[in-house]
Parts: C-alpha cells; structure tokens; sequence
C-alpha cells in the first residue's frame, strides 16, 4: 500500500463525523498558484514580529466569525451530524471583513499597520480553533447522549446528566487545552522533518497566500461576492420557509416532493440550503454513498423488518421504543460506523507505523539539516521557499518545558474537577486516559497530516468501550464511557487541529508562536460560545433529540448505545438485530478493503460504509438534498468547469452560512414565544376531503 | 395631437382584451437587421410562385402549433383574459420546425424546396388567423356569458344557451370569414397607397427576414434554445404542481406568499410560469396599471365597500350575489373598460378620418405612382425596397368581383343560419350588421394600422348595446345583444388580422394571394380547433366561469352584464354603485386625456385605465405574478441589456408555452378522472391546531 493510494483516499472519502477534510475547491485554487516559488511573490514583504501578527482587530473578525460558524456547525451537528470542510468560507470571511477593514481604515489615513497574510493565517486559526469545539464538544453526540431525553429512547434508563450551561463550560475548559500542550513540543519533527502535508492545511495556506497576490485578491473579492449573494439568498429562503411552519410537520421541510408514499419512508427533497451546500462541498462519492445506504435502509430493509412486526419484535411497543425497529436503525448503523472506524484506525495506524520507521531510517542516515521527503522527488535539494519558511518556523520557539508543565498542570487540574462534574469519571480512569492521550494525540496528528483524516470520533469511541467496561454497568458505566469519550476526543482532535495550522503558518511564514496564542485563543472563544450556542438551541427549539424531528441528533443515541452495548452487552436486541449488525459490521470492513484492493478506477466508485451509515437512523431526505447540490455541481462543471471550480465552494459556502446563520433569529423569535402565522400541509386526498368536511362548518 | 404620440402609445400601452400589440421584443429586432436594404440580402434568392409558397409541411405545421397557441390563448381567456402578442413565438416555433424538418430531409437526400422566408410568412398567417379564433370566438367574453353557469350569476336568469360543440363551430364557420372578403380589396390602398406602419406586422416581418439571413438564423436558434429549456422547464413546474392539487384551495395557486391577511384580499403570488411571462412580455406601464388597479380595488375599495354591507346592500346576500359586492366589482370595471374604449374609439376614430383626408388629399396632387407616406420622410423618392415589394405585392392579384361575391354570399348564408342558433337574433339584426360592418372593418384595420390596436372588442361592445336596446329585453335582447357583438367582433378582429398579414407579406416578398388562401385555411382551423380546445376545457375542469376559481373567465361576467345594462337600465344595482361607475368612467376618460396632454416624458408613468380594470373582479394575484415578470426582465436588463432583448422575448414565450400546454394533458387527466393524489393546504396556526386533534385520534 503505497502513499499515493492513501492520499487518493481524502479526495474520495470523508469521516462524515470530523470535520476536516480535504476540500476540492482548495486543491484547485492551489494549482491556481502555481507551483513556482511562491515566496518570492513575497520577497518584498516584511513579515511582522510575532506579537505584531496578533493583532486586536483579528481577534475581533475571529470572535464574530466564530459564532457563525459555531452556528452552522451546531445546526449541522443536531440536524445530521454530517460537517463539511468550512475552512474555505472560514478563509474568505476572515479576509473580506479585515480586508474592508482595513480598506476603510486606508480611506481616513488611521492606518497603522496593513493586513498581511500572517494576520489572515491567525484569524483562520483561531475560527477553526474555536467553532472546532461546538464539533468536539459532542453537542450532538456524546455530551447529549447523556441527557434524559436521550436516554429515555434507550433501552436504558439508568443514568442522565442533563445538560447545563455551567458544568458544560466548565467541561470544556478542563479537557480543550490538553491536545494543544501534548502535540506541540513534536512540531519541528512533524512539519520539518517528516514534510507531512496535512492537505487541508495545506490548502488553506494556499488559499490565504493567492489572497494576498493582486491577482488572487481580485479573485477572491469576486468569490466573496458570490459567498455573499448565496448567503443573502439562503438567509431569506430560511426566513420565507419559516412563516409556514406553524404546527409540526408544516412548511417546507415537509414537502412530499417526491410523493406521499416515498415521504412516509423519509424519501423527499426538504429544501434545505444547507444540504443542497452540503452536497456541493462533499465529493460526489459521498453524496452518491449516503444515498445508496439510505435507499439500502429507508427503501428496502426497514419496510422489510417492518413486515416481520410481531415476529422479530413486539408489535405493541411504542413507534420510538429500542426494543423495536429503533433499534434495527440505530445498532446496523453502529456497526457500520464500527467496521468502517476499527477498519481505517488499523490502516492509519500501520501507515502511522510505517512511515515513522520510514522517516527515522533516513533521518539517521542523512545530516541534521530538515531532510527530503521520501515522496517529493524534488524537494531533495532545498527550494528557496523551503529555506525561508524553515527559517521563520524555527525563529520563534514554544519551550518544551512550557508545553509539559502546561499538560501537568492542566492534567492535574483536570483529574480534580472532572469527578465533581460526573461522579461516575473516577479520578483513576481520567489518569490513564491521560498517560495514554498524548501517543494517541501524536497518531491521530500524524495520521491527519497524512491522509487528512481525523480519526477523533474514533479514538473517542474507543474510550467509551474501554472506560464503559472497566467502569460496569453498576457503576454508572454508561456516563463514565461518554464523559471519557468526551476527555479524549477533545484531546486527540485539538491536537490533529493544531498542527494543521502549524502546517497553514509555515507556508504562510506566520510564527508558531503566534499560531500557538492564537489557538489557545480561539480555544478559550469555543468554550464559551459553543455550550452559549448550544444552550440558546435546546431552550429555543423542543424537538431537539426528539426522533423524526428536524433536530434529531442522530449520533446522541448512538454514542449512548454504543456506550450501553460496551457497559451492557448486547442482551436487549431484538431478534435478528445482532445478527444483522455482524453482518453489516464485517461488510463495512469487507468494502473498505475492495476499496483499496481493486484498481483505483474502480475503487473510487465503491460507496464509503461510514457515509452510508448516517441515514440508516434519520432517514434519506437530507442526501436527496446533497444529491440535489452535487446535481447543480456537476452540471456547472459541465457547463463551465473554470467557473464551478473557482466559484462552487463560494456558492455552498454562501448556502450553508444563510441557512445556519438564520438559526439564530429563528431560536431568538422561537425564545420570544413569536410563532409563525401559517402552516403549509400536506394532506392525501382522502384527508384533505375529511378536513375540509370538518372545517367548512366552523367557517 | 401629432402620429407620433400614437404610436408612442403602442409601446406604453395594450388593450388587454386585444391580441394584436406592438411588442417591445420585436421592435428591438429589427434594429439588429439594421435599416440598409433588406432586399438586396435576399437578391438572389429567387421568390416562389404563390402556389409554391403554400407548402403542405407549411400547413402541417401551422395546424400543430394553432392547436397549441389555442391551448394557451384558451388558458388566458379562461383566466384572466389578458393576451399577450404571442406573435414572437409563433414566428420563431414555426422557423424552428419548418427548419428541423427541411435539414433532416436535406440530411437524407429528399429535399425538394427549400424553406424559404415566404413559407415562414404563410406559417405565421395560417397560425395567428387560426389561434385568432380563440380570442374573437369569446369563449371567455360574450360566448360563455350566453351560458347559464353565467347566467345564474348575473342579477337576471332569463335567458341562457349553453355552449356545445355543434353550434358554436357552426357559428364561427358563418361568421368568420366575411371580415376577410370584407378588406381584400382595400389592400392595395392601405398597404402600398397609404403605407400604414401595422407595427406588429412589421415586426414579424422583419423577424422572419432575420431568420432568414445568416446571422439571423443563429441568434434565432439561440433564441429557439432558450424559448425550449423556459418552455420544458414551465411544462414541468406545471406538472409538479398538479400533484398538490387534490381539492379546492389546494397547490401553489394558492399560497399564501404574503400572508393569510393579503391572501384573503387575494394579494399573493401564485406561481403561474403563463403570467410571470406575460409581464415578461408586457410593458412595464401595463404591470404597472394591473397592480395600481389591484391596490385600488382590492386594497382599498372593496374593504371599505365590505364595511358598509348592510347598508349600501343587504348582509343576507350570498357571497356572489350581483345585488352585491360582486356588482361593484363587475360594474365598476365595466365602467373603465367602456369609459377607455370611448376615449380611444374616438380618439382612432378621428385619426383615421384625420389621416385619411389627409392622404386623399396628398394622393389626389401626385401622381398615380405608390405615394409618399406623410410621416416618413426617407421614402419619398422610392428605394429599391420598396420597388421590389410593390412588384412582388401587386403581381398576383386577388380579383375584386370575388371578394364582393364572397362577402354577398356568406352574408346570405348567414342570414338565413344565424337565426336558426340564435332564434332571439332576427336576420334583419344581421342584415343591419353586415350593411355597416364593411365600413367598422375598414375603420379597425386602418386604425390597426396606425395605432397597433384593434379595437375589435369595443367594436363588439358598440354591437351589445345597439342590437341589446333594439331587441328589448321581452324580445330575449341579452342574448341578441352578445350574438350581434359575437358577429361584429369576427369581423373587425379578422379584417385587422388579415392586413397586418398583407404587411408583414409585403415586407417578406409574400404573395398576398397565398397570405389569402393561408388566412382562409388558418380560419377554417381556427373554427374547428377552438371550440374543441373549449370544449375540452368545459368538460375537464368543473370550475369553468365559477367566481373565485382558477378558470373564473372574468369577461364572460363583463360582457353578460354589459347586455344587461344595455337591455334593462341601471334598476338593479346596489347603493352608490351607480354613482361610482360615472365617476370611474369619467375617471378613465380623463385619465387617458392627461396622458395624452402631458410631456411625453410624464405622460408615460400614467397607468392604463383598461388595464387597471382587469383586477377589480379577479383580484390582483396575476397583477404580482406579471410584475415578478417585468422585475425579472428589469434586474436582466440592468445587467445585459443586448442579452435581455435578445432573449427576453424567447424566455417569456417559453414560460407562456409550457404553462399553457400543460392544460393540455391537466385535461385529459381530469377528464380521465385521474385526481392528483396530495393537498397542500395552508391553514392558520389556530385551525391547524384544531386540525390535527381533528386528525389524530383517526391515524
């Protein structure tokens, strides 16, 4: 399995669950750049100081952005739990705004210091720090799995911890910081020596340095004109949608589009700019793989189990109960999560392996000087851009005693607050989590660094199997795995993220230093705007976890099973569901493995199992939607393939913004008690002749 | 008041009941083809004998597309009864079939003739003087309005015919040809002599000359492409929305897009690809006046009206009752439309008597030689143009005692079969009619010619009221009085139709015996396609001329009261609204005298009073749809003014066409009894809450 097949992968394939992936859009603005020296462009620039780099003005666009997108991804996170790649639109906003910043600024002569690309890659890193907490701090996932409203659709009800503004920021803080002090000392070995190349990174770096060429300005300006118009559009397409959504299954999000019969088996376009931006974003191989297992789910096995009502399982329990085709539902799609996660960590890890060993050989036969990537044939004589960004990276050192003194002491600070916030979390489960987080920080960062993939969701699966079990189901098993869940997700994805961005300020010439405020910054921002955002959602919308709602929340009852399968065993499945999980569980494995065995011609149009995966609890509409963006996509392409590429990312940004952003109003008038006036509904004829019987009367 | 304020007017205004208009579309054509000899392009091209010109693949594919310009003329008539000139389409259909069907036959060897712009010409003759039909038949004014649904409506029921495909054929055979007998022979003087503009004419010659010229032919297949992706694209809309239109209320012909409030008031838009194109095609005043009359009416009048139920007319009354809101709604429009057709009756009047002495006089000083037409200064020595197409105009000649004959023949024959249908009209009613009508048809077709505004329906009205009052009411003189006007409007419509074919035959070398011949055998098709696509109309759909509904054919109403007031006198109408109709009537005179007494550049921004009429019964929900079409065309413009006029046009027939095909299958599926399976219903919060409790407990 050589490298070229590994790096194929992240253009093909994505973990539905993490959030950073690489961006199609990104690799063709690269080549926009082409691959002459790039620093050269720059010759003449200055690069600001490190504290110069950190501006107040940065810290402001990246306060504002971040709630944006804290916003998006919340709204993601309860609606599907699918995130695409925001590092695009992440990269875009941040230079429009400081750019017309400073444009202004230039017009009344206040101008103290012009915006350069080291302050760009500072803004970028501190959004992505910060709305990267509203993805890790398992808002969808594992922290409301603990709640009661989820654990009341499981088939246990045991133990809740409902979720609350105070102990959830103080979660945060606790766990968020230690992925940053665990990776940091290893940096100069990760970007230097081992010249990983962290794509989305990369690309992000790309994107920020075409900015700031004449050329690439006048580029961006035009994309950001296309960002805003999609943006305004998805805005008022949210706001129009709203005033019909009096009542539950009203308005758009409704609409039997493709009939009532495929609508009652969650087959219908539900307008929703986000997915449509969604499925512009993702490759197609992922649209077309959400679609075939929701028609795999939705289409076929789900009516077919349903005929076996009162054989398989009882059929007076109620429509939402574990104990019936729920659980058909949630624990397929865990198994298929399971196979394709214990499949892709084995990979990573050997290649984690292999490569190390790889790179530490030829480290130790060649001089101390940053050596040639064995897979860049012509970085074996250094480039002048190799030389100066290696120059400016090593400029400004983070002491390592600083990073270990800061894990201690936050580790130690950790283990005491942790057990008062769940008292299931002895102190000991926290310290050999703890002992063992950073080595998995380091995989995981060098695994993203090679394939671009975070395996974060993972690693946090693991700990809920490991913890859940040492800790029993006596015990409060089930909280215990989701809280140690929680403990090593934030660890290993800060960490991954982090060194992304070290990877983004080296090719960008931004000092580490610099990145490493940043981050800290952005990180302290996410703590305390992600339970806010979150907070404002679960008071202002009621359906949030409820099942067949808008927001559903699909991964908060499965972390929740998944943790009561580690602590429980599978003893309350009904019949044939076991049977059923092996099998998809060992077909997610056997797919994986064709994927990367066949040709790679074929190989990239083999469905991904994780991707299939996500309709299987909540239903196919969302990737009809995604279908639907990657449809308009590829007839763009089609049409004119300069143009999509260049501005494609623009417009499924611009989508998915205006939709996400029009969630903040809509939860500020749902908290106000202002209901909307109409409800658009769709009755059969029958129905709607029986209404109108019983209206006509009254008037 | 000088010729150019006329025809200024073309531009500003339309008579919405009219179907021959000056289109902006058109007018900027003809620009392209540039104002150089347009012969001398076609100099080598040899002109056809006029046998040769009447081609049968010509007549094939005109009976195609009459059958479907009837289907959305039909559409219109039945709606709203605004017609848009649909001239544009028709020439560019017609080129586009003719020229697919000539290249596959030159593909393969077996074309004999070539297709050549004379062809084109009789195409677009046969189809206008077929489709034509639709309009003067008055399947949605005077025809239906003999109907009893009509009749009950109105405030007397004595007197009815109900529609059937027997008579109506009949009486459209006997009617509809003696306009053309009637102007055959004036053809020379108004065509070569007095060298009429007949804008509309002139634009669609100038159009199929471009068609026919190289860079024509490829702006035309553009423009063909464009009308086919908006005209697939109408169908399909049109189709989708079928399926959410399982009873009353139901579908996106009523969403509220405004709200239930202004829904109420019927201000909403309603989705209709036919009338987002129409404003497409409409001048900007036109929107302008359907909307200012649409607040006026049902904004403000007919809510204050409401308030004073129970005192300016009794509360006890059914909703529809003509004693009333619904006589405001019907008289008060009347009274526009009647004060806007004197003011212009007399206002063309005048010019045409102004004019005509004017050229006698001019005529009678030169010398037998084609004159000088007074307004155009370039044409007074004879460009070769003009040389030619006087040749080609006078070579074959139509003879005089065979148009005398004619028209003395089916006089006769319709004298005698007239009474037969309508045994309340007496043949010397008919023998009154046919004395003046050659002279009303001169009048209109030289009208025609200067303004682009037939005024066949106020013609038609002239004929209601005389032959009403002559007949009395004990004496049936309802139904007299709309036969009559049905004869008279046949006869005015087809002489204008038939000159402006003599002009556009003119400019294209057509021989104007094969425009005869092909105008006889469009109008033969026309009275057999007409009254069946009505036909199929009245039996699919039950809501043919039900107030309120989709096909509510507000003019049948108009003109069934128009008889009535005629016959019987004002005695029946509710308080004040008498009153109100003299001052709307004065209104509308004074109206149109301000606009034609202002500066030019004012006069333009004041509304039609004509146009305003038309929402005062139906409401102004087409009013939005028609000003979301003109907004589209604005924006478009703003951005690419060649583009917008070069496409508009085609992208406005396309959303007509569609829209207006697709009641061709949404009639065969009514009438197949296949009912669409979903209603989208949209209630307010307070009955949606009753709803569902009314639902629940039944599933």
């Amino acid at each position: 399995m050589g490298r070229n097949e590994v790096e194929d992968k992240v253009e093909n394939s994505i973990d539905p669950e993490d959030e950073h992936n690489g961006d199609p859009g990104d690799k063709k603005l690269k080549q926009e750049v082409g691959e002459t020296s790039v620093e050269r462009l720059f010759e003449d620039q200055e690069v600001p100081s490190w504290r110069k780099q950190l501006t107040m003005r940065a810290f402001g666009v990246s306060f504002f952005l971040s709630i944006l997108f804290t916003f998006i991804v919340m709204k993601l996170n309860l609606t599907t739990g699918i995130i695409p790649s925001l590092n695009v639109s992440a990269g875009l906003l941040g230079f429009f705004f400081v750019r017309t910043w400073t444009k202004l600024l230039q017009k009344s002569g206040l101008l103290k210091q012009p915006f350069t690309r080291q302050e760009n890659t500072v803004i970028q890193t501190c959004v992505v720090a910060s709305s990267g907490i509203a993805f890790s701090g398992g808002f969808g996932s594992y922290l409301f799995g603990m709640s009661e409203r989820i654990s009341k659709q499981s088939s246990d009800t045991h133990d809740f911890k409902n979720p609350s503004l105070g102990w959830i920021i103080g979660f945060l803080f606790v766990v968020s910081f230690l992925g940053l002090f665990s990776v940091v000392p290893l940096r100069r070995i990760m970007i230097i020596d081992f010249k990983l190349t962290y794509p989305s990174g990369t690309a992000t770096a790309h994107l920020i340095n075409s900015f700031h060429t004449p050329h690439g300005a006048k580029l961006a300006k035009k994309q950001v004109r296309a960002l805003r118009k999609f943006f305004t559009f998805s805005f008022l397409w949210g706001f129009f949608q709203w005033f019909y959504t009096a009542g539950e299954d009203c308005g758009f999000l409704h609409f039997p589009s493709l009939g009532l019969k495929a609508y009652n088996y969650k087959f219908y376009f539900d307008f929703s700019a986000t997915y449509v931006g969604v499925g512009m974003i993702c490759p197609y191989i992922i649209n077309v793989s959400v679609l075939v297992g929701g028609i795999l789910s939705w289409g076929l096995m789900w009516p077919l189990i349903e005929n076996r009502k009162g054989d398989w399982y009882s059929a007076s329990l109620p429509p939402n109960s574990m104990n019936g085709l729920q659980a058909y539902k949630v624990f397929i799609a865990i198994a298929l999560i399971l196979g394709d996660g214990l499949y892709n960590f084995l990979k990573v890890l050997s290649q984690t392996i292999l490569g190390l060993s790889h790179q530490l050989l030829t480290k130790k036969m060649s001089s101390d000087l940053p050596v040639a990537d064995h897979s860049s044939p012509m970085s074996s004589q250094l480039s002048y851009d190799d030389k100066r960004r290696s120059q400016l990276f090593l400029k400004d050192q983070i002491p390592t005693w600083f990073a270990i003194g800061g894990y201690v002491a936050i580790a130690a600070i950790s283990m005491g607050t942790l057990p008062l916030i769940f008292h299931q979390l002895k102190w000991y489960y926290i310290l050999v989590i703890y002992i063992f987080a950073p080595t998995l920080a380091f995989c995981n960062a060098y695994g993203c660094g090679l394939t671009d993939w975070s395996l974060a969701s993972t690693y946090g699966k693991l700990a809920i199997f490991t913890i859940g079990a040492w800790a029993g189901a006596s015990h409060g098993g089930v909280l215990a795995g989701l809280a140690a869940c929680g403990v090593m997700m934030n660890i290993v994805s800060t960490a991954s993220d982090l060194m992304q961005d070290f990877k983004t300020g080296y090719l960008t010439l931004a000092s580490p230093r610099a990145m490493f405020v940043s981050q800290l910054i952005g990180t302290s921002m996410g703590c305390v705007i992600a339970p806010s955002v979150f907070w404002l959602f679960y008071n202002a919308f009621e359906d949030i976890g409820v099942p067949g709602s808008e927001y559903a929340a699909p991964y908060a009852i499965m972390f929740r099973n998944m943790a009561i399968v580690g602590v429980e065993g599978f003893s309350s499945l009904p019949k044939n569901c076991l049977l059923l999980c092996y099998v998809f569980f060992g077909a997610a494995i056997l797919i994986n493995l064709i994927r990367d065995r066949v040709d790679k011609k074929w190989g990239r149009y083999i469905p991904l199992p994780m991707a299939m995966a996500i309709p299987f609890y909540i239903g196919p509409y969302f990737a009809i939607d995604m279908c639907v963006g990657s449809l308009i996509l590829f007839i763009w392409e089609k049409i004119n393939k300069s143009k999509a590429d260049a501005f494609g990312p623009a417009v499924a940004s611009g989508l998915i913004c205006g939709d996400g952003i029009w969630t903040l109003p809509a939860s500020i008038l749902a908290l106000a008690g202002v209901k909307p006036p109409i409800c658009m509904k769709f009755l059969s004829r029958g129905s709607n002749a029986k209404v109108d019987k019983f209206l006509s009367p009254h008037g």
